[in-house]
């Protein structure tokens, strides 16, 4: 049995603690092999004063141990504070956000039942740069930047990424006939990048239209790459759409640092209830431990949620009038996990 | 009886001709009063030289009639070509671009049976202002403009929409957490725009998770405003999960001049054939006919649409197992439609 893999870990806010504490369990309970970091940041970093959300502290646990896992937190409203998001993904070079949206059919209800679709969005540039300034008390304008690197090290990653899983499709969605430059360097890049994969099909949409045949027709899907909006937008309908935006994990990857989430967010409302669904983390967590050599574990927990929900036992957000045997809560719900491992 | 109302048309590229021969056969026959001015954009006018796809004496028609009837056009591929309908919204300050998606089940097939949602969408500023540059060989720039002046139209417009028309729901769609200025100035005139309003419910949604709820429940939507880019994406996406895109039109409006048209592109490769819907040109006409005072017409050609459909005469477009009787092409679909008049 090899070492433990050094990681750090924050349980973030609203939802957060919950959510992660129910993921870990599992986790351990599946013999993960993790040596765990606890850090803080959001909200209680916010209000001690670091507009950034985040101390200096806990930048050297993340430089040390390389792989970061996370809880949603929240951002207060207003001018002045950073999306901590957008601070870690752009300090540690996590270009490439990975984010697999599958059906569950007939277990978790859906419109699509045959649907199994992977984004790949980078996760860096675009208009997510954060420059925007105020030009008079009328004019607002964002810089959104597109950059050949950027492109190119997102293509070839979503290809990469294709190849290894063995699929056989890779879409590209941008706006390219409004936007030329920006979106013309992405297509064009991407286009390049393709002709390396012989075996492996490609097309480009204009964005509109492709989310279009996304939500309506997602079985047609496979690999999906966009520029970071675009990806964000759509990763949420992806999501969404298969059943629930709480099913979906993220894998946001660098060169030699990794960062695994959920893709919904900190749900203040639902905190401290034991109800929200853990998950989208939890697909974060099995992506880390895919990304950390632990294929093993990763797997054998993907299998016991798949049994524990193929059982009828979901939380509340999964609707299903045919298969849900049994509303739980958070707790509850990762028992039946640990249960089936 | 009124006096006949000018009006620009053009007929545009792919199968803009056999759409507009269409519509304009179904609004004569329903006894619409215009007198039409025929101009040539598109294509044969990019290739004659003109970069903007239009010519100098087009201009003289719009100006005179100040209001167009456009069928779609082909924008030739690649750098130096502008896109036509970003400068006929520009030059004609159509600020408001109004996009109905409403389902007609069990007419036509739709996985969301209940929806009647309409997008309005502001049509000026956004990343379509066409700012673009190369900054070095590798690095590329778009600017994103939002301008108070043009958030306040366009709220107010939605409101003034939706008061009108009997609509009970304003939602609103930016990208605020991240954009904080831009999309912030959006979200903040929104709200002082809809305190003037208060019998009309309003509400903010984060543009991915809102664009996830349309996608999934579109039922809970009534108007939604966003700035152009989410607009165009998202008015793509519901008129597709109400059965089709060729099912939508759009009325783009400034002060004192109006255009309108199919939300959907010009499919070179359906043209010639006979095959292309022309529903959502005609919704585009009957948008037109209201617009100019002649709602009577209007009803009557919707009515006429609505028993064809009802009646399952279907374009092959539309999908449906169990009420298609019959599929005919274009100028089928307009004789039935005038036959129901
Ligand atoms: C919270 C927000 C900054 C973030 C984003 O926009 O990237 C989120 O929506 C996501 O998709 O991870
Ligand atoms: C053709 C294109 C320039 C246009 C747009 O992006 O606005 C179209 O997609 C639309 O929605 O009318």
């Amino acid at each position: 049995m090899s070492e433990a893999c050094p990681i750090t870990v924050a349980k973030g806010d609203g939802i957060g603690p919950e959510i992660m504490d129910a993921s870990l369990h599992i986790l351990k309970e599946a013999g993960a092999r993790l040596d765990i970091e606890e850090i803080q940041i959001g909200e209680q970093v916010y209000s001690s004063g670091h507009t950034s959300g985040i101390e200096p502290s806990a930048w050297d646990s993340l430089r040390r141990t390389k792989v970061f896992y996370k809880a949603p937190i929240t951002t207060p409203q207003g001018g002045g504070f950073k999306s901590l998001n957008v601070t870690i993904r752009k300090t540690l070079g996590l270009y490439a956000n990975i984010r697999p949206c599958a059906s569950y059919h007939p277990f978790v209800e859906t419109k699509h039942p045959v649907m199994d679709v992977v984004i790949v969005r980078e996760n860096e540039e675009d208009t997510y740069a954060g420059i925007e300034h105020q030009q008079t008390r009328e004019v607002t304008q964002c810089l959104k930047l597109i950059s050949r690197p950027g492109c190119e090290k997102i293509c070839r990653f979503g290809f990469e990424y294709a190849k290894a899983n063995g699929r056989s499709k890779v879409s590209c969605f941008t706006k390219d006939n409004i936007m030329k430059l920006t979106d013309g360097l992405f297509h064009k890049v991407f286009d390049e990048v393709a002709a390396d994969y012989p075996d492996i099909e490609n097309e480009h949409w204009i964005v509109d239209i492709g989310a279009a045949k996304l939500a309506d027709t997602p079985e047609k899907f496979d690999v999906i790459i966009m520029p970071n909006l675009y990806g964000d937008i759509l990763s949420d309908v992806a999501a969404q759409i298969t059943g629930s935006v709480g099913l979906a994990g993220s894998a946001n990857i660098g060169d030699g640092f990794a960062m695994f989430e959920a893709i919904h967010g900190s749900a203040p409302r639902r905190a401290g209830q034991n109800l929200a669904n853990p998950t989208g983390l939890l697909h974060g967590g099995i992506q880390m431990l895919v990304y950390l050599g632990q294929q093993d574990i990763a797997e054998r927990i993907h299998n016991a949620w798949l049994k524990t929900i193929e059982d009828g036992i979901h939380t509340y957000d999964i609707y299903t009038d045919s298969h849900s045997k049994e509303k739980v809560g958070t707790k509850e719900f990762a028992e039946a996990v640990v249960a089936r491992l």
